[in-house]
């Protein structure tokens, strides 16, 4: 079946585009990213718990959560900074897997009203080097992403 | 004069490497960096006094400044965060100048300790696209930064 969210990234350079469509109004999809409880639930799934450990959620806000096996040892934890929040619009921000040697990413997420039923996602994700972004390229990241997007879309519609 | 502030970028890519060796203890060099009082004198010049307006300097913490001409004008103000602090070895923060076309960039500032009184700075700016870096490129940037470092030399070694 094909994926629904699509990554976009052009040899040598430092970036990904990740492009996704929702059956969702944008106030919803900017929802699911900056506020904390519904984050966790989308981000939550058979093999990994999510638990937010901190979420300002504002310009030079600070955030960092965890993803935790069914026995409760924690997997990783991820943390990062939100450089501007405009709601509904953008958010930028960075963003690290703690550990991983891919490094500290800056992130440009652009919501678009399609409808008022629809929008669009656009995550601009820019590496510190071509090689490290090719890392990640080659970790099923793809796929790991557009799961994560189908659990947003499921738990975001119960809140419609 | 040759300048000693060094700029390195490579066709295509999204970033600059900027390299400057100085006469400062790496203790110094840091705090140049992350003291608002200090920061404020090396960046003021005959045409521009700046002012720290906000500077949360920890992890996580936020930092803004602003550009004033000799009658007060603001001339710009710029504006970010600290992703990671680790003292007197490395910043990772966000820049953007405000309503600049540059829109935000990651730094990644790496202090080298060379002997007990000299030093090395290594930024690495990374852009959105290689577009926006060129763009810069083509400003007098390597001159202004080579003058901003020739006064962090002078104004630190008084505090040495």
């Amino acid at each position: 079946m094909e994926r629904k969210t699509k990554v976009h990234a052009e040899e040598g350079k430092h970036d990904v585009v990740i492009t996704r469509e929702f059956d969702l109004p944008v106030e919803l999809l900017f929802k699911a990213h900056m506020e904390p409880e519904i984050f966790e639930q989308w981000m939550t799934h058979d093999y990994g718990t999510v638990k937010v450990l901190k979420f300002e959620n504002k310009k030079h806000g600070g955030w960092q959560f965890q993803n935790a096996d069914p026995n409760g040892n924690v997997v990783f934890r991820a943390n990062g900074v939100f450089h501007e929040v405009i709601p509904n619009q953008k958010i930028i921000r960075t963003f690290e897997m703690e550990g991983s040697p891919l490094e500290v990413q800056l992130e440009f997420l652009e919501f678009e009203k399609l409808t008022d039923d629809t929008s669009r996602l656009r995550m601009h994700s820019i590496y510190r080097t071509p090689e490290l972004r090719d890392q990640l390229l080659k970790q099923p990241f793809a796929a790991g992403l557009n799961m994560a997007h189908n659990r947003l879309q499921n738990v975001l519609s119960k809140l419609k």
